[in-house]
């Protein structure tokens, strides 16, 4: 039995790890949840699951939960400093983190800190400070167990094998809902056509990401982190039936590849399991009667986040994080209408121009890096029109 | 420094495996080599290796070779005894099973009595007596390593993983070269058309059980002997582009695969240096420049072997010999123009009807089980025609 505390409880990755753990009732116990501002379902939750503590970020929903829950065992907390109570709740074995953004780096590493398991499905808090999540993984003898899909599928590919004998890491990317698209029509794509995934249910956020490709720009550093593999010998493929999760090549000429449904509770189930399998509610992968399985470079013509992501990583210290603040805050922008497409990248690269670059950082000038970039892109994005660019719906 | 007995080193995986081990000096030491009867090549062999065992099972071709070869440090040997003495030969450490059929059967053992791990690419071995030989690998503690694309495949996919975990072992299959033909066209099928593989180039049998599917057949009971895993939960996929060389389905419905091009000596390799990875002289596999990767069901209408093998592996005991047994002498037959396609199939399932199982059969009542499955294929194809049915170039 694992006793998990989940780190953002109510988004998309949270809700599907909390039916993960419905399913396998007799291997993982919900000893902690923590959520943003959705009370009414975090409410739900606890009725639900009973957990010995369950915090909020916002202090407003914080009072509507707290007039709403029945009297009982859970401890009621609020904001951060709840947040690293919980990710450090002594009851826990592994902390699930599944917060949007930056906001996951300091619970997370106070989980580790803690001497917590880390089930890692929150790949900004890897991009931005890396060096010192890893570092901290080393020095407190705690595992980290990879939540994203592609992550999932490089661990399991890379078991039973010596590292030294990795040639390269394959991600593979579904290539988004403009795939097929022209620059021209990307250029133009409103926020409603870039939410539409063609296979993965995913939040805002990510699915924005995925479509700019920013998504894989973002796990090609994640997996240079998590597998010790230098960033030149990590590469994308497109792959557009989101079947083969992703590939590892051996210096022999060997290719592994995971490959299932595109159902984030496989990986989500791995990782609160530790790597352990356990028969789940996965649908079974039936490739014979499939479509084919198709493969393709990806274009750094219309999808320049690869290239930038390759970039910031190369550069190393605080670079990875101020492009991921840059980007969270584009996306922001892009959502509320307030920058096209290809503003996005303009603006993350007008942020990381002016970015000064620390190579050994800690965390206080990692956040340091993270706040100017995502000033600069604001500044940006608002010195480029003073209204919005197209009505959002 | 591994030392190498290579049995049946002028077949198609022996002079493989000297190209392996030519472009690994370091790695691999050719101590023995056996071969059937082509004295040209052996005594090549003999000239370029200086193994110190070297031993013809044909005693012409032996003459043969004694009277060309230098004097030097090699003992030429002669015959089913002077194989034996290289698969046991003191100064080896793992023997490579490469002879043609159930003739490697008693090499094959004598290897593992004597206590040398094992690279096996004679599946007939396995077929005919897999209780008998993982009862041996047991027994003296030694290791087996796949061979077979397929079988290397599913060994690297299991690496680090549970055994209690698999779900299902999938066998690739190319589909040979009548997979787009109908059962008509195929029954009238020459000899000359079935030995065009469409991506393997293989030995003359392995090439016709690839058009007939029954290697796909033996390769599932050498996968039930090798892993442990029943024959009920290991199936066949055609994938005829053979990039994908197997899969294992886990119980939580995730399912790794290796990949690669379709070159024999990776696998070579990967059994030659005991599972280990080095950088050999195999292409590497660039997905993105390829065409799509398909998979179908295999059709027992137009290709009836797995379900026979399938049928033979069920019954257990001495059948799988009968089978293998009567699928080599068929397979001659049609080589010969003795017999066409599907009787091929007719003549196994004659000798099959004809066979009397014995349910846990010592080595001698398995060699009487494959002597009589042979005398009653050369029976039933000699009894429906007194002469070829045509001409053979």
């Amino acid at each position: 039995m694992t006793k998990v505390v989940i780190l953002g409880s109510t988004g998309s990755i949270g809700t599907q790890a909390l039916e993960v753990a419905a399913a396998l009732p007799h291997e993982i116990q919900v000893v902690g949840l923590t959520a943003g501002s959705n009370a009414e379902l975090f409410t739900q939750q606890i009725d639900r699951w009973h957990p010995e503590v369950a915090v909020l970020a916002d202090e407003s929903a914080y009072r509507t939960v707290r007039a709403n829950i029945r009297p009982g065992r859970t401890h009621l907390l609020c904001g951060m400093e709840g947040i690293c109570a919980a990710a450090t709740w002594p009851g826990a074995d592994l902390v699930l983190g599944a917060m949007l953004g930056a906001a996951g780096l300091r619970p997370t590493l106070a989980a580790i800190q803690a001497g917590k398991d880390v089930a890692i499905a929150n790949k900004e808090t890897l991009v931005a400070a890396g060096q010192i999540v890893m570092a901290a993984v080393q020095e407190h003898g705690v595992k980290l167990f990879p939540v994203d899909s592609e992550h999932s599928a490089l661990e399991q590919c890379l078991r039973g094998e010596d590292p030294a004998t990795i040639a390269s890491l394959t991600i593979t990317a579904s290539g988004g809902p403009f795939w097929e698209r022209t620059r021209e029509e990307i250029a133009a794509a409103l926020p409603a056509q870039a939410l539409k995934h063609p296979t993965w249910t995913m939040g805002r956020k990510i699915t924005i990401d995925s479509a700019t490709l920013m998504n894989k720009g973002l796990e090609m550093i994640e997996a240079h982190w998590l597998f010790g593999v230098p960033m030149e010998r990590i590469d994308v493929v497109v792959h557009r039936q989101s079947v083969v999760h992703s590939m590892v090549t051996f210096t022999d000429g060997s290719v592994k590849a995971q490959l299932g449904v595109p159902d984030m509770r496989l990986p989500i189930q791995s990782g609160l399991l530790r790597g352990r399998r356990a028969a789940g509610g996965a649908p079974q992968l039936n490739l014979a009667t499939m479509g084919p399985l198709t493969f393709a470079a990806p274009d750094p013509e219309r999808f320049p986040s690869i290239d930038l992501a390759r970039a910031a990583m190369t550069a190393g210290g605080t670079t990875p994080a101020a492009l991921n603040a840059a980007n969270e805050v584009a996306v922001e922008a892009f959502l509320a209408g307030r920058t096209n497409f290809y503003g996005m990248t303009e603006a993350i690269i007008h942020a990381l121009e002016r970015h000064e670059n620390m190579a050994r950082p800690d965390i206080t000038e990692i956040l340091a890096a993270d706040s100017s970039a995502r000033r600069a892109v604001a500044e940006f994005v608002s010195g480029c029109s003073g209204k919005a660019l197209y009505e959002v719906a």
